[in-house]
């Protein structure tokens, strides 16, 4: 038997023909990120049932040299989940770890599986009168242990942080298979370093997170949900930091987006229709919450906060959902932002973030100069305003071929927005990870010092490079074909 | 010459008769911590006054082999800024670089050098209207860097998070003398691994922090401060509990002491008298704030946080603060537990965490169990209740003698205590840090793979251990003596 052979052997010895299979028609479906952009090849899926299943697993790969490309609900916007080409790479899918292994409503934490889908465990956090306060476009695919592993953010970062914040402890295993029990629910440990940390947005290339602790908070009783229309992008920055000052912590969510993406999304959905009757230049989405079961207070919060604003010409209209449903109705037009675009046509999408103050200064300036670099293009930024970080697509000209185009004129575009992006002191990843995508732009941009420390930390961790290589860090050292 | 008489002679010439000096009467005094509990050796005191030179120093240190040890206010907890005995090490002070760099009163955020002590920084924030959300005892002296070095806690933690929270990003200079430029003032970034996180934390033995971003908040418009007494630990945490859910998070603080402390406290202060008429076995001190210019939402939910509270038996009795100075007075009694501890007599404190459930039962095990098994002693636990960690102290016999006792009883204490803060899955640091004072018991009872992750941390960012060698890692390499 080749190595290969003896290895794939030792895999079905270890975790029984469901929990390790080279069936191209079960593992096929998972060599494709699920925008398509990108496909690669493995020489297996392997589907563990327990951590200490996961943690022989690794140790075996270890001795026979096969790198692992850990896989969550593939749904990661940065290809960080999808093997190389090459075929030697064994898929490490968390999937059918997805218990909850415990709640406990009253230290209001939950400690799971990282296999669990995101919609699972906010029913589970609900159906305790709790809530877990992460939510994003994929989460009815989204795993616990993909989120940790890219540190993912979403439309609810402004009030209560990114994955990393949400986190009391990691369960991971490590390069020669250990397990790193770090499943501690304190709220105070200064037990040396934060290895939790470093686990938290490695994507996978410094261990496997196979289980978590997450805090939850009290379920939210009442909200009101505001669209605004606003002159212009400074103006909404100026409303940003007014509702700040107003609503203080009951400030949920702030979005914006331009006319352009609301155009968009009213051709491309059926039956939707724009909130405000006039026409404004860019439009903001403001959530407000309470825990308390009296919403007198919110009615007020919101009462004041757009009577001065409109006194003060930072809105040109707003108008309060008057149901949940309405509420629900104008959440959706953002959410369809992405799918009514990608109708439109094909574009080169950036994750990015500036300081929040200067992103106004950053569309203003960024914007011209593209369109006017790339001839025939559309430069729309959208997103998480409070967050200082939007998306920020470049729309192919209206004869642009879907492919064709990308493959043409996508990397000069992506660089020449990261540039501009690095110009002003921000992220050319914001929430989304490096992934492979965006792991050549990483090398050239990052701080070489910075740049350093990954590969040191990288080396020391994983020696024999087995860990989702190729992603995230540049230039990491190969591992060994099997 | 001699190597150490090139290094020093190159010391002076890099940093000028200011910056390096080797005059007893300039280095002695920071040779001991604070507590005077350690005292070391140095073969001089560096001060030098920017990142650059503090970069070409490290780099001076690593050609000669000299082991540098990094001190901010020189007012940690647990010796982690006090060299070895060897005066083989250089002190290497941060207290001249003490300039704040800059501060945006729109976004909210400050970048210092690490060498500024809170204080100054709480006044800066509060002449902008803003506020530092971070306190504790040593503000007068603690340090930005020293701060972030030992992620550092005190009575806002509740609320507001740990320094880790507030750090936005970091500068600091790694082994080799290269700078890692992380002042990002970015709220979202995902551009691989955090290494801002793994220095939060590490006390100076993976790199030396010369400054931060951090996060301000706006000023509190008002507070209440309120004095409880309690039948017992169980019902201080069942208070806990029902603060948060009427307070949610106007709730800021919420600490507890034994009958015992305040007792102590009030024959230590002169004027001091208790709050309460009665007398209870627990107390607690819970203050509720508010941004807002109008505080009667405040009275509002003191008055009804406190009625049900009475109602439900989880308070015996209550008094909220008449005034601003009643408030202070308030907490000045919490704030000198510690001084009116240290002028009964000798004790063994430990700084700890469990699991906030767990607290009460882990106080009404522990205590009996160790007063029982070191007869005379007295076990008293207070602090931060609402973050899981009290700071547990033994207190000597009447007879004791201070230094003998705590010579001869006080290792198989602290083993004692820890050991059953194990048992309880709780963390022997939740707040002070290892330092030197906690080396080897993290060594004994930290999870092996967590340890052995540290070590490869270590020795692959301070492949010569130059960095605060001794400090945290138990068993990390051993600097080669110059």
């Amino acid at each position: 038997m080749t190595d290969s052979a003896l290895f794939r052997s030792a895999a079905i010895d270890l975790l029984g023909p469901r929990g390790f299979t080279t069936d191209p028609e079960l593992v096929d479906p998972w060599l494709t990120d699920w925008r398509g952009r990108y496909t690669g090849a493995a020489m297996g899926l392997a589907s563990p049932a327990t951590t200490a299943q996961v943690s022989q697993f690794v140790q075996l790969c270890a001795e026979h040299h096969v790198p692992i490309v850990p896989q969550g609900g593939n749904s990661g916007m940065s290809g960080g989940a999808t093997p190389d080409a090459s075929g030697t790479s064994v898929l490490l899918s968390l999937r059918r770890m997805n218990t909850i292994r415990d709640l406990h409503i009253d230290a209001a934490q939950l400690t799971c599986d990282a296999g669990v889908v995101l919609q699972t465990l906010h029913e589970a956090a609900s159906a305790q009168g709790l809530r877990f306060p992460l939510t994003l476009g994929g989460k009815g695919s989204a795993t616990i242990g993909g989120l940790i592993s890219t540190n993912a953010g979403g439309t609810q970062v402004l009030r209560h942080g990114t994955m990393r914040a949400q986190v009391l402890g990691i369960e991971a295993v490590m390069a020669d298979g250990q397990i790193f029990s770090g499943l501690v629910p304190l709220k105070k440990d200064n037990r040396g370093f934060d290895l939790k940390q470093l686990l938290i947005g490695s994507e996978g290339t410094l261990g496997i997170v196979t289980g978590a602790t997450l805090r939850l908070l009290p379920a939210i009783a009442d909200r009101r949900v505001v669209w605004a229309g606003l002159k212009s992008i400074s103006a909404a920055r100026d409303l940003l930091r007014h509702c700040e000052n107003t609503a203080g912590s009951a400030l949920e969510g702030f979005e914006v987006l331009p006319a352009h993406c609301l155009e968009s999304v009213v051709a491309y959905l059926p039956d939707a229709r724009a909130p405000l009757a006039e026409n404004h230049a860019w439009h903001a989405l403001i959530e407000v919450v309470t825990e308390d079961r009296e919403s007198e207070h919110l009615d007020q919060i919101v009462e004041q906060m757009f009577e001065t604003a409109m006194e003060r010409g930072l809105a040109e209209n707003a108008v309060v959902a008057a149901n949940e449903a309405q509420a629900e109705a104008f959440w959706h037009l953002r959410e369809s932002i992405s799918p009514a675009e990608r109708a439109i046509g094909p574009a080169m999408q950036h994750d990015i973030s500036v300081p929040v103050a200067r992103m106004p200064e950053f569309i203003e300036t960024a914007t011209p100069r593209i369109e006017n670099r790339f001839p025939g293009t559309r430069a729309v930024g959208f997103g998480h305003l409070g967050d200082g970080n939007i998306h920020y697509h470049v729309l192919a000209p209206a004869d642009a071929i879907r492919g064709a185009w990308e493959n043409a004129e996508g990397k000069a575009i992506s660089a020449y927005v990261h540039d501009l992006v690095t110009e002003f002191g921000g992220s050319i990843s914001a929430e989304h990870g490096i992934g492979q995508m965006k792991r050549e732009e990483l090398g050239r941009l990052c701080d070489p010092v910075a740049l350093d420390l990954m590969r040191v930390i990288k080396r020391a961790m994983d020696p024999q490079g087995i860990l989702n290589p190729g992603k995230l860090v540049p230039l990491a050292p190969r591992a060994a074909t099997p």
